[in-house]
């Protein structure tokens, strides 16, 4: 019934999956993946349009100014966003859009635009995380803390989010995403809209069409 | 995560189909679909406890004096209800319990349990129950007014639910019931209850396990 596009926002911490989640979302037609801008130079084998969108810091100043992303952030010296205007034009023609995108950048996309379904990412299990802070090595207990603090306060945002989703086996991931998307759309909070309103009520009218 | 079973409550106009659709539920086996409790008389081939618990007038009532109804309402002298401990005792057990029911015993059970996910059941199209109005046959433009408002105000309680599934085709629809039963159990309102907290937050202990 709804014919306007959902703007999926896959998020969480750096280690759960979001990015392997992302590319099997691709593969299923379903839906489109947002595509980011940057001001950083392409690495071997990035091309134009698919990995990102390459542009100088003047290009991607004046988009700021248009307010033409929905977020963006500075990381190491270059620019990152999802451009707007793009995604809006997607939804509009009734595809499904996929952000994967940071937690940050998530809080900023939710402010800007709350009917989005905000899913979280949990790796599979806190051991499993803890394992991979472990395993990225750290030489002192002390970074070592640091870490496992930064990852509680990131797993955190989770309850920021309208869905959590444990990326135990990326397939049963990503089919609990496609359920979502499912259930998102038999919402009836999303559906009147397209419903006609009258004094007697809901889709009154459609009966005497 | 969630532990706890899923109170699933399927309503809607009748003509929609929502019987049908409960009996395809009932057959996978992720669904426990409650029995409702009645004063009437078994019919031909009714088998206790599979079609109904049928009971006298007086144990019905001192059901209704031990609040052990969700829901009940007297139909035609007969009296009817969805008994309560059963469907707790499931959904403890982690079962997935299905509800069909009329819109106004929904309403009772959103009242008495608004954790429950409440579906309501849409005809394939207004002009298909338009049809199906018509073709139950009434004798006079007037009945047949009658039965069309009626519809339409059955149709507006859309709005009280969480969740409109139009019955295109039974499988259709059964398939996003079930999707809306995975999403309702990704959802992080009804995680948090199994998540541990701490001052630094949620989970925080589980990474100390």
């Amino acid at each position: 019934m709804n014919k306007k596009g959902l703007l999926i926002v896959i998020s969480g911490p750096s280690g759960a999956g979001k990015g392997t989640i992302c590319k099997s979302l691709l593969e299923s037609q379903e839906f489109w993946v947002s595509v980011s801008a940057t001001t950083r130079s392409p690495r071997n084998g990035e091309v134009e349009g698919k990995n990102y969108y390459f542009m100088t810091r003047d290009q991607f100043l004046d988009k700021i100014a248009q307010d033409d992303f929905l977020e963006h952030a500075e990381v190491y010296g270059n620019l990152y966003g999802t451009p707007k205007s793009k995604v809006i034009e997607m939804l509009n023609s009734g595809k499904n859009v996929i952000l994967e995108i940071d937690i940050q950048g998530a809080l900023v996309v939710k402010d800007n635009y709350p009917d989005g379904v905000f899913i979280f990412i949990l790796p599979p299990s806190m051991e499993e995380l803890r394992n991979r802070i472990i395993n990225r090595g750290s030489e002192t207990p002390e970074s070592l803390m640091t870490r496992f603090k930064s990852a509680y306060k990131e797993i955190n945002y989770v309850s920021k989010y309208s869905y959590a989703v444990v990326n135990d086996t990326v397939e049963v991931a990503v089919n609990k995403i496609k359920s979502i998307v499912v259930a998102e759309q038999c919402r009836v909070d999303r559906m009147k809209e397209n419903f006609t309103y009258s004094k007697e009520g809901l889709i009154h009218e459609q009966f005497y069409d």
